[in-house]
């Protein structure tokens, strides 16, 4: 394993020795790191135990991202096929490797189809769980069109950041990581995860509403830190949420896939005013009275 | 295909229709996106064809980014295997996709094993190249620590984020890309490339290098904006980049890789001032004099 020497690790952040440099002269302080740790995640059937993935995250709520990264990708498509989630306890997996490798145990004897998995190698800019291996596969023909509601009032969502900032605890201390958040339609916060990795908070925060059987999330509002991305909005679309708000810009097949699938997409949420790039008739203008037009 | 309705698209920039929202109040104004698109890479040998990657990426430097990834997968090592890179012409391919596939042929009957990376599907927090399906193969025992030297003055480091900035005209359009540039030891600018994904960013200045015939790159910083990960530290290592600077956060993995392999790491670059996280030898304080203690 890589050395961590002068490292004390607990959990989601690692302590580090830096050196700021300012004014030509440099001073030694103790720092906070955002953790990035790879977790395995591993899948047990009747017909045995496969490794899906390997996914470089942030430690917490691992489980939560094992469901949510299983639902993503449609291996399974809800809580009842899930038996049971665990880290591995095998003798032969050394104890610094325990926490890093997650089994979950469906239920039956059904055969899971991971041949599409692992035909394709692929990437994406985000992640590799958006792309498959043919351009084709990516138009998302299966996925139905979000129906029409909730409405949101203009000043539900501005009031979204400041409710996430207060929320993320680690992410003030460490600048590091990435969040999602979800809301109802009355900008009430009812979960937030976050992870080095945008899409690992989206699926951890999609894996808890699988595993609290809340899918889907057609009352709700997901709000994502940094920009958002033609995965962000396919894990969303998959989960049935209405309305995705990012702090920073869209990717143009973000605003495709929101186009096309009857998706709210919120960019540049920050400072009182944002921009509406798809979905405008969910958003209730001033004071959440009159109608949009 | 996705509807792109109403967009006209222009390369790595596409414009949109956005309804702005302040004070309650929305306006319509024209905007642009940073364009994301699937891109396949194609592995032509003797063999025969294969698609060996499907990434999400803003158009441009297709076949620096194809010949990057390829080199940081470790399938090629070398400009000389690469015989010729260009878009797929075939008739079956529809002028819509034809620029969004590249074929790499490559040279004589070598035959390239790729079988480790069609074995696993794997995801990582940037995207999917770092990833393997076991941790062990995360240990990158096979790359040799990078040399010392260069050093550089933090005065250099401190006018890095500018030059960046000046270079990125496509950012300040769109705020929605992210960028990698190739800077020598005195703060000259020698590349820059942009995409949705920093990773491709990366590896659009790897394997512009690459093609350029100048690796390693023994003597040069390589700048990203954003936060430095796993992923972004071993593109740079593998190109033998020994001082990697990113305007945010780095995360402990990024740290460890820095640290294990001998390379500088900086972050927060930003407003006159810099963490130091690994390397500190390489770093000139002051005016670049005196050397660092």
């Amino acid at each position: 394993m890589l050395q961590k020497t002068g490292r004390a690790r607990s959990g989601n952040k690692t302590k580090a020795r830096v050196r700021v440099v300012e004014d030509g002269r440099a001073r030694v302080k103790s720092d906070h790191l955002a953790t990035e740790e790879p977790m395995e995640i591993r899948l047990v059937t009747g017909g045995g135990r496969q490794t899906v993935a390997v996914t470089m995250r942030t430690p917490g709520a691992d489980f939560e991202l094992a469901a949510g990264f299983l639902y993503g990708e449609g291996i399974i498509s809800s809580r009842e096929e899930v038996k049971k989630i665990s880290y591995c306890v095998d003798s032969d997996v050394d104890a610094e490797q325990r926490y890093n490798i997650v089994n979950v145990e469906l239920r039956g004897d059904r055969e899971y189809d991971l041949r599409s998995l692992e035909r394709h190698f692929y990437t994406t800019s985000a992640c590799g769980v958006c792309g498959k291996a043919s351009l084709e596969q990516l138009e998302l023909r299966g996925c139905p069109v979000v129906p029409p509601g909730p409405e949101v009032s203009s000043e539900t969502i501005y009031s979204l950041p400041e409710k996430l900032r207060e929320a993320q605890g680690l992410f003030e201390a460490t600048g590091g990581l990435h969040a999602a958040a979800l809301f109802d339609a009355e900008g009430n916060l009812l979960a937030t995860r976050e992870d080095v990795g945008r899409h690992n908070a989206t699926d951890k925060l999609v894996g808890w509403a699988l595993l609290e059987d809340r899918l889907p999330l057609s009352e709700n509002v997901v709000m994502v830190s940094g920009r958002s991305s033609f995965e962000i909005l396919q894990k969303c679309l998959t989960a049935g949420v209405p309305v995705v708000c990012a702090v920073s810009a869209p990717s143009s097949l973000a605003v495709d896939v929101a186009r096309e699938f009857g998706m709210t997409l919120v960019g540049f949420l920050r400072g009182g005013r944002f921009n509406v790039y798809a979905g405008f008739d969910r958003i209730l203008l001033g004071e959440g009275k009159e109608p949009a037009t």
